[in-house]
Parts: C-alpha cells; structure tokens; sequence
C-alpha cells in the first residue's frame, strides 16, 4: 500500500499535481487496503506531496478503517456534519489545483466539494490512476488466479450436470449458486448461458430456452474473488454437432491460440486484436466476429486496455487483459473462446486453464 | 409511459425550467419503457416544453430501443460520433438554463457536455424526479407485488431446509439459487444471513458461521423484478430460545405493527419511526434500535423517503417505504422484522406477507 503511494508522488509530481482527492472507493482500498462502501455518504483520501496521506470516512465506519487501513491518520463524519468542511480542516492550506477523480465524482458532490475547498483549478487524476491500475502487482496477478480458480470450479460441475431439457437460466442460477458456495464474493457480471441459435448473440440474454441437442451451448461467466475479477467463455457441443459448427468452433480456438502467440511487451493491442482476426478472416468468416478481441481486467471486469484495431498503445509488464475471439452465425449458432491473461518479461501467462478442445457435453 | 412525460411537463413548469436532459438509465426507463445498459457510452433522453421528446442512444441498441421505447423520435450515435454534438442538434436552439441530473452525471461528463451545449445554466431536475418516483403508480405497485412474492417464496424454499450446521453463506448461495430459479432478475442487494451473535450487527457480512441449536437467525434480503425491488427482514429461532431473545422478539413486532397501524396519508414520517421506537423504548431496549426505521423502495433498494426522527414531511398516497425496526444486543443476538408498505387513500396496504410471528426452525 505504502509502495503505491510512493508510486502515486512520482506520478503526480510528473504532472505538477501537488494534492488529490481519491473518492472511488475501490481506489481508496487500492491506496489503504479499506474496503467500505459508503454508500451515499462521503469517503476520501487525501494524497498531497506537502503532507502525510489523510482517510476521512463515516463515523460508522471509523472503527473497520483504524484496523484496516494502512493510511493511519483518519478522520471522520457524522451525518449532521458538512464532510467538505471536515475535508478542507485535512486540505493543506493553499491548493492552486486539486486533482479529482472526474470520471467517479457527480456534479452534485463537485459542486458541495468546490463550494467549501475553493481550489483555483480541478484536473482529473483518470490518467494517472488508470495508468498504476493498468500494471498489476504479483499480489494482484494471485487474487486474479484465485477468481480464475473459482469460476472454473463452479464451471466444471455445472457442465458436467448440463443435461437436454434443462434451461439456460436454470444453469445460470446453477452457476452462481457454485460460485458463492466455493466462496466467491459474486459474479463479476451477469452470468450468460446461450444455447443453440442464441448463442450467435454477443449481448444475448439468458431466458427458458432449454438446452437441446445437436447444438452449441455458450458460457461467458466470471467471479469477484477479493475485490478482482475473472472473466472467462467456453462453448460447447451438446452431443455432435454438424461440420460448420465444428469448424467455427476450431476456427475460433486457432485464433485465441494465435493471440496468445502474439503476446509479449513491447507490440500493440492493435496487433494482438489482428493476430486473431486474420485466423478468422483467412477462414472467410471475418464478418461474423464483429467485437474487439477483449478487454481490461481487475478491479473492474472492464478496464483499460482496449484490445482492439485503434489501440496503438504497447504492451507493457504487468498488464491483465481478455482474449475472446468468436464467431457468430446468425440463427445458428456462435463460439467464443475467452482467456485472462498477463504480459510478463518474456511473454504470456495464462490465468484461466479450462480446456479448450471441443468438447461434448449433455450424454 | 406518456403520462409520465405530461406529469414532467407540469413539474417542470412549475420550477421554469424548459429543457431537461435525462440520461440515468433507469430514468430513461421510467419515462420511455426502453431499459438499456449502455454502459461508457452515452445514452440522453430530452424532454422539453417547447418541442417532442427525443432519445439519444447508442447505434447498436437503437433496434431495441425503437421496439421497446414510448418516444418515437430516436437519434443515435457510433463510437466515433461526439455523442454530445448529436445531442446539440436535437436540443432546442436557445437554451436559458438546462435541466441535468447532477447526482448521476459525472464530472468528466458534464465537462463534456456543457463544452458542447453552452447553456448559460445547468440546473438539477433531482427533486422533481424524486417527487414523481416516491408516489408509484397501480402498475409500479403491481411490480413490487410481485417482487416480494419472488423474494418470500425463495424464504419459504430455504428456511424450510434450514438445519444445524449449515452455514451462512451456503444459506445465502440457496436463496440466491432459489431466486434466480423463481424467475427474479437478480437478489436487490446483497443477501444477509446472520446466525447467533451475529445477527447483533445490523450490517454484518455472512460467513462461514455455523448454524446453531437455541440461537437466533436473521435473514434479509430482496429480489429485483421487472425494475422493482422488494427488501424484506425475518428473524427465526433455532430450536428453543431463552426468555431475553424471545422478548426481544416479540417487542420487535409489536415495534413493527404499531408503525403499520400509524401509516396513512398526511403524518409525518418523524411519526411513523417515533411510533415503533416508543414501543422498544417502553420494553428498555431503547439504546438496542440504533437505526433508522425505514426507508423507500422501487426502482432504487433504497431511494427517498427515509424513515426516521428528523423527516417532517407528510406521507402521501402511493409512496412505498419499508418498517424495519431491531432490537439488536451485542454478542447475543438481535432481531429485525421488515416489511414493505404502501400507503394508501385510507392507510395501508402491506406488500410482505411472510408470517411474523416467532417460529420455530431447524428441528
């Protein structure tokens, strides 16, 4: 906690930041190790270069804070005070321009915040929380192998439970009773089970269409695991299935198997994204694998990076991103294939280890 | 969905304000029919005194939102449109003073849209959405109806399978099963489930506590369906339980009904929470109830009103609020008993209908 401080001050000093105000909360357990969720009431941490780091919370959770945080000089709020008035006591005396979360904080809270601090400026700290959250620690990369680890467990026995008849949104609650049975803290996102034809749909919803066979069945599912997220797409066949079917299915996995290939520090995101694509196309199904290839992952099951044709960004140690390639034919049926994976110095680590060979499932 | 729009109007006339831009999803919602998650992107609904409706909605959700949305006149953007030079277009030409949702609209949002829109003002339109979503229609309540029945048969299924031994989250991964199984969109907020000493802490987080003979265990917990949410508390024995708990137990219901028996249009809420606090304080338990008695329900698990000493403002026909009131002794155990109300012409109508009384479980 205390490294990533230090690691903020060199940021911050980068861009003549001298205090900052963090009010999200999963950035405040980011910088302190507190997690709270104060729900409409204020919580901020005050970063400043002129001085030591200052928690202001809830009185009510005054207590969990003084044994949790690693910021040890703590203020609090009841309910009948101004928590801005309490915010500027802790401010140093004079602010030319206070960093902000502009992506987090309401207009509303902005406007009782600046009428009490009366800063010069307000400049959005996005970049330089975005850029330490973008690199993960190896405590964060084992938290992430841990929610990997979960999801994958609830998946194995809900599979091998799917039988024809049985309803997508029966396996979702299937789903998410494992999950929080093996102790997850929920799922990251809605559970997506699609089968047959609806599982061409990239934003299907799951509903009591029953499972049948001869028919690809998709899972897109995903746990938070001590505040970080896994995130992870396997398809399956529901007894055989015909040729095209298998080849998209094949087609799919060659082009998650090359993404991976691709990854190392040092090329683009832009580059990983056509690794995969270019499997997909030369197989003449380009048109049919119409998202990015994925996603940002941690404190958020979405975050920065973009995987995608227009991110020129670079790779970078560190990073925790998805590889979801798929393709979806319409009133058919699609496929994706989801991994999480990290850049390391040399390479690739893979964070989900679910089998990826097609697989029939339902006898 | 158009009537909504009228009432807007009225309200919006009132305060002089002529131009209103909507762009919390369950708002857009609540006045359109068309429930979107954009997610990062941008999603605005203008109502305006001076010409038609129109809503702003990502490209890809447009087929849905002119299948499901009320307002027919739609505009959309794509991820490389300035959705806010789009919104420009469809505004009216001169805008005095636009009407925002500051308490959802984020700064670096707002930077993004007033550098575009250029009204002279930004006013917030929050008390007169509070104003029209605290009174809900037949067809709101009819929702939450229905919420609550998700939510109490999903009670009914796991209290009945209830034994010594079982532990709180694997309690919570059944109801949460139960209820997905039930057809709800999903638990409203997270599922308490509290055993022995630990239904003393009105926020406790369930773990892996053991249920127990001759203890107390608390159960809170709510579904969203269609939109609407229900919350409901309900404390049961485990076996036999001794004097204290049970007296406990029985001035926590006598607390609950004499607040239900207090309900009817034109007393202050202050009224309704000094009703169920005199009972407890009359059985010396007073110091044990440290919270607010209730709060409002409906499309948020908790929105305007709250229930408690300092709100002076009269109950109207139509809000929905719950009457949870808790005796709650540390390191012994505690009791909470919640039921959602509506009020009505002449009073009442209570939307929970699980037994209250003390019940015996686990034998």
């Amino acid at each position: 906690m205390t490294n990533r401080i230090n690691q903020l001050y060199t940021l911050m000093q980068a861009s003549g930041m001298s205090t900052l105000l963090i009010t999200e909360p999963k950035h405040v357990y980011y910088f302190t190790g507190f997690a709270c969720n104060p729900h409409e009431r204020f919580l901020g941490l005050i970063i400043s270069t002129e001085q030591e780091p200052v928690l202001i919370v809830p009185a009510l959770d005054a207590e969990a804070a003084s044994q949790e945080s690693s910021v040890k000089r703590i203020a609090t709020h009841t309910d009948t005070d101004n928590p801005y008035a309490i915010l500027k006591q802790h401010l140093p005396a004079s602010i030319h321009a206070l960093g902000i979360e502009k992506e987090h904080l309401s207009v509303i809270r902005f406007e009782a915040l600046s009428a009490v601090v009366q800063a010069n400026a307000y400049i959005d700290a996005g970049d330089q929380l975005r850029s330490m959250r973008m690199r993960k620690s190896a405590d964060e990369i084992a938290r992430m192998k841990e929610a990997a680890r979960l999801v994958e467990a609830a998946l194995h026995t809900v599979v091998s439970q799917v039988k024809v008849g049985v309803t997508e949104i029966e396996l979702v609650a299937e789903l998410e009773y494992q999950m929080k049975k093996l102790g997850a803290d929920g799922p990251s996102f809605d559970t997506m089970v699609l089968a047959g034809e609806k599982s061409a749909l990239p934003h299907g919803n799951p509903g009591t269409r029953k499972v049948q066979a001869n028919e690809l069945l998709l899972f897109d599912l995903g746990v938070y695991a001590n505040g970080y997220a896994s995130d992870i797409t396997r398809t399956f066949a529901v007894g055989d299935i015909d040729d095209q079917l298998k080849e998209i299915y094949n087609t799919t996995l060659q082009a998650n198997l090359a993404a991976i290939a691709a990854v190392r520090p040092g090329v683009t995101y832009a580059s990983i994204d056509r690794a995969a694509r270019q499997v997909i196309e030369d197989q003449g199904y380009g048109q049919y694998f119409m998202h990015r290839l994925g996603h940002g992952l941690g404190m958020d099951v979405h975050e920065y990076p973009g995987v995608h044709a227009n991110n020129e960004d670079l790779l970078q140690e560190g990073v925790v991103f998805t590889i979801e390639p798929g393709i979806y034919l319409p009133n058919r049926g699609g496929v994706r294939i989801e991994d999480d994976v990290v850049v390391t110095a040399d390479g690739i680590e893979i964070l989900t280890t679910y089998p990826k060979e097609l697989t029939i499932i339902g006898g």
